[in-house]
Order: C-alpha cells, then sequence, then structure tokens
C-alpha cells in the first residue's frame, strides 16, 4: 500500500481525518476511546485504518489535555545520585506501572529551589510524582503540584509532608545503625564520609546527623570528613589518616567503603584492626572486599506494593498508610 | 494576600483570566510569550500577577502544542543497566541542555518491539530523542517519531540508521580489544561473559561477536558463558571452572570481572597465572580490586559536544558529523 505522506513531514489528526473522510472530531472520539461518543464501527475501522496508514501517534499531552488526565509518572532523580540499588528497584517500579497502564520517566534536574524544581515537573503535567529524595519535598511544592493536577504524590522522608503520601524512610537511621555498632564493638572517635561528589549531599548530612545523635548518647565523637569517589583523593585521605585519629568509619556506602578501604591497605592501616568500616546499601561489592564489609541494608518495599499505593491514590486519592522503611546491620570482616 | 482558591482544586488558565479580568486567549499570550500578540503592559502585569497569586504553572505540552515544539529531550533508558560511566554522563548532558533550555527525561521503558517503543516515546511528544543503546533503532523506529514531530533523533549505534544522526559506536570494539591483548599475551580460549541480567543482552552480544571476530584471525576460541551478577552465581561458575579449560577472560564490564576475580580466588584460581581477566568502562572499582583489573576504556564525547549537536540538529535539522567513539586498552595486572 502506497503511502502518499512525505518522510518529512509530522502527521497531525487533521491528515487522519482526511484520509479517512470524517471530522477531526470523530478522530478524536476514535483515537482517545471518548465515552459516550457515537461512532459506527465502519467509521470507527476507517479512522484506525487511516491511523495505520499515516503512522499516526496520538498526543498524549494531548489526550491529557482533554480526558484531563495523564499516564505519567514523574521521578525526580539525578541518575549518578542514585545507585545501583535504587536503578534496579526503579527498573521494576517501571514495569509495574507500566502493566498499569502508566509511563515513567525520571526527571533528571537538579534545582537549588524546591519551588522551582515542582514548577518545572508540573509543565509536565505528570498524574503521579515519587520523590525518593523526599526530604527536600516541602509543602509549597506539594502545593505547586496539586493545582497543576497532580493526583498522587508519594514522598520517601523522614517526616510528613503535608498534602503528600509520606514513606517514612529517615537516612538518619543509616548513620545510627553504623554508629551503633561501631560504638558497641568499642571504637570511639568515629569518621563519617560526606561524599564531594553533587547530589549526595542531601543524603549524607542526615546520615551524619544520625551518626551524631547516637555518638552523643555515649562518650564517642563523630567527625565528617570528606571523600571525593576518586583514587587519588582516597590515597591523599589516608596519608593523612594519622592525623585524623580515628578507630572507625561510616562511609557513606559501599562503594565510597571500599575505595577508602583500599587506600588504607595501601598506607598498611589495617581494617578492622586500627580502624573499623561500615558501609550501606548491602551491595553485591560489598562482599567482595578483603576484608568483606560490614554493612547496613535498607529494606526497601517492593516496587510491586508501592506501583499498588500510586495506582490507589491516583483513583481515590487515598491509600493505606505505608510501613516505615527499616534498615539492619549486615556484620561482616570489616567492624 | 489571601489565597481564594481551595488548595483541592487544579489551577487552569480560565482561572487567571478570571481573576486577572482578561480572556483565555490573552492569558495564553502573556504567559507563552506569543510573538505579534498585542498586549499592553499592564494587562501583562495582571495576568502575571494572578497567574502568580494563583500558583498556576503553563502546561509544557499545551504549550508544544501551540508553538508545535517542545523543549522536551527523551532518552529511552533501562537505569539499572546504565552503570556508572552512563549516569553520570548524562547527568552532565542534563545540566548541557539545561543551560540550552530543554528538559531531558529518560523513559524507563523495556520493549521487545522497536516499534512499540517508538510509539510509546512519540506519544510524549519530544523534540529529541537520544538512543544509547542505537543498535536496536531501525529506519521505521526513525520515521515513527519524525512523523511525531521530533525535529533531532541521535543514536549512538554501530551502523548509520536513515533519518537518524548516528555516533558511531560499535559494542564490536570492546570484545575485539580485550580478545586482542588476552591473544597477545598468549591466551587461546577465552570466555566471554554474557550477563543474566534483563537489558544487558543488546550491549553483551556484539560484544561476544567483536571477541568471535578476532579470535577466528587467529588460533583462539572464544566460550559463551552466563553469568548473574550474584554471589551465588559466580561461586557456581567458579567451582566448574576446570571443566570450562578458559586461559582467558573478557567479562562483559569491570563489575562482573571483580565479581568473577573474586570467585576464582574463593576456589584457588590464580589470576592471572591460570586465567586471565580483562573488564570494561575503566571504573574505580578496577583500581580496587587485587589484581588490580586490565580493562577497556570508553572514550565518550563531551556531553557538552553532544548537546551541543542536539541543539544543531533541533534548530537547523543537521549537524557536522560526529567522530566515532574509540575504545583502548588500560593494562594493570589482571590481564
Amino acid at each position: 500500500m502506497a503511502d502518499s505522506t512525505p518522510e518529512s513531514r509530522t502527521v497531525t489528526s487533521a491528515d487522519v481525518a482526511r484520509l479517512a473522510g470524517v471530522s477531526r472530531a470523530t478522530v478524536s472520539f476514535v483515537l482517545n476511546d471518548t465515552k459516550g461518543a457515537r461512532v459506527s464501527a465502519a467509521t470507527r475501522e476507517r479512522v484506525l485504518d487511516a491511523a495505520r496508514r499515516l503512522g499516526y501517534v496520538p498526543h498524549a499531552a494531548a489526550r491529557s489535555l482533554r480526558a484531563g488526565r495523564s499516564n505519567l509518572v514523574l521521578i525526580p532523580a539525578s541518575v549518578s545520585a542514585m545507585g545501583r540499588l535504587a536503578s534496579e528497584w526503579i527498573d521494576d517500579l517501571h514495569e509495574a506501572l507500566h502493566r498499569r497502564g502508566y509511563v515513567t520517566v525520571l526527571h533528571a534536574g537538579r534545582f537549588g529551589d524546591p519551588a522551582e524544581a515542582a514548577r518545572a515537573w508540573a509543565e509536565l503535567r505528570p498524574v503521579a510524582v515519587l520523590a525518593l529524595d523526599g526530604d527536600r519535598y516541602t509543602a509549597p511544592t506539594a502545593d505547586v503540584l496539586a493545582r497543576a493536577g497532580v493526583r498522587a504524590q508519594l514522598a520517601f522522608a523522614a517526616r510528613p509532608v503535608p498534602g503528600t503520601y509520606t514513606i517514612a524512610f529517615d537516612h538518619r537511621d543509616l548513620g545510627a545503625a553504623a554508629v551503633e555498632h561501631l560504638i558497641a564493638s568499642g571504637r570511639t572517635r568515629i569518621g563519617v564520609i560526606m561524599p564531594k561528589e553533587r547530589g549526595l549531599a542531601a543524603f549524607a548530612e542526615p546520615r551524619l546527623a544520625g551518626a551524631g545523635e547516637v555518638a552523643a548518647r555515649h562518650m564517642a565523637t563523630v567527625v565528617p570528613v570528606e571523600l571525593a569517589y576518586a583514587h587519588e583523593d582516597a590515597a591523599a585521605l589516608a596519608r593523612r589518616w594519622a592525623e585524623l585519629g580515628l578507630d572507625g568509619v561510616f562511609a557513606y556506602n559501599d562503594e565510597y567503603a571500599a575505595l577508602l578501604l583500599h587506600a588504607l591497605r595501601g598506607q598498611g592501616i589495617a581494617v578492622p584492626g586500627e580502624v573499623a568500616v561500615v558501609g550501606a546499601d548491602d551491595l553485591v561489592l560489598a562482599g567482595l572486599q578483603d576484608p568483606p564489609l560490614t554493612t547496613v541494608r535498607i529494606d526497601m518495599p517492593s516496587a510491586e506494593d508501592i506501583a499498588a499505593r500510586l495506582e490507589e491514590l491516583v483513583e481515590s486519592g487515598s491509600a493505606e498508610p505505608a510501613p516505615r522503611i527499616e534498615v539492619r546491620l549486615v556484620r561482616r570482616g570489616s567492624a
């Protein structure tokens, strides 16, 4: 079947209407399955055939403008800050939402101002927003999104955010679990690695705070220690290690812990003999280290569970409260 | 200033028009900076003030429907398949595009059928699509997107795709570089790790093919070896290692290489003595292994460079051809 449309031209619903010999409204009724619109089976077939022949794809946004609802789920996220744990979880979530008819997009923007961020997300008119990094999610954020028609707002956050379905997850728990273990094993002067990489401060600051709160209840000290995820920086830190006088470290996550472990070994500093090291996330690589990394594991809810709650929120405006996300220490050789 | 809009209601341009005492068309003229529309400075100020007071955010898609152009750049990608190398690059690209007025979203869909994938991307009406995994990008994909008004299509792919600005990158080069090095150092029976993880076959298959092509030119054999990114699977593989009779391995990337290295050591198999191991990506963790990983490094173009080409494609429909992406072996201790 010859196709008369030049390759370079955008195909619109007007083209479909012309080829099918119907009005644009009829094309819209058929392609958007508009309820209550009366279109004969023959006309319907003619429209679908014309759309197929022209390669016409309905515009999700146009459809959402008419239907007052999109199927877009937006996840604000810096890709590099996510790490393997979160990235696999997001792929699972995408699949679970896809089965429910939603399209998931990651919005990679980094914004200094939360209101500016909310406006950028709102412009895409998602039906739902899921913030994994919900501690920067504020009531004004939720308000901007609600006014833009976002039906479901979910945030992993330490504290409930008004207007948002909050899944309780406190990064302070990670620092607290690590430092509790270090103190229980006799360490008193504990470093907390603060990554220099962009986007990670939002996670590192509360981890440091949690570490500090536990230390304050014991006769222990917590010292923030900056580290970039690079060999040279780790080697430089290891060279001035003695000056710091630390006997324990919570290393932000397993990747930074592995890097630090290697640099300390390079300086002949014994782990856990001279300094005990704790990571976080319980990644595969934690078990590959020498000694294997003691780490804090995050018991994430299943992606299926979160997808179901998100759907419930979109459809009914509310959902059962989600259980708090717990963390637990996995003890191996490094601490 | 009291705000009379109930929190729960979506704010539309009609609300702005009512509060400002103007027509919806005037609101649209002002908020979309429509060229040629005559609106007095006072009216303009009244509309902007009303929008601010109501917290109204213009709809990017509605604006793109009117303007015939969105500012959305879509990157199809499974998040977990990307790895650290690609994820940092994408964050850089996002920033470079943001400075140029574009919004970058990652579309996390996994599709068996390329045409179905293209239709899903087209529904969002992006102005540009950038496929890092361009080997599955076909002429029909490009055609669906062009008909949906996508102005710039870029793909990292081994072969030029009609209708698409192709940046030459052949995953076979990775397998070839690894196997050339292994053969030069006297290895003749070479395993190629094929990850069991979803989404990675598209990268693993051409790497295997490149390894096989080099082996075929020498008296060497290439054997595909499946491996899941998990301790148990690696340990099971190491236990039956002797049966395979391999003296060299190209381990897909540095993460799989580190996992395999650890499992082999657990079985008392000497690296590189009994088996030489080559990774890929030259991640930080490559240098942390014992012995440090020999790896194949990918010399990615800068994100700034790709952002500039993308902008050129959107604005003028063409751009200077991009140089081919080269790979090179980084020799360390494991091979």
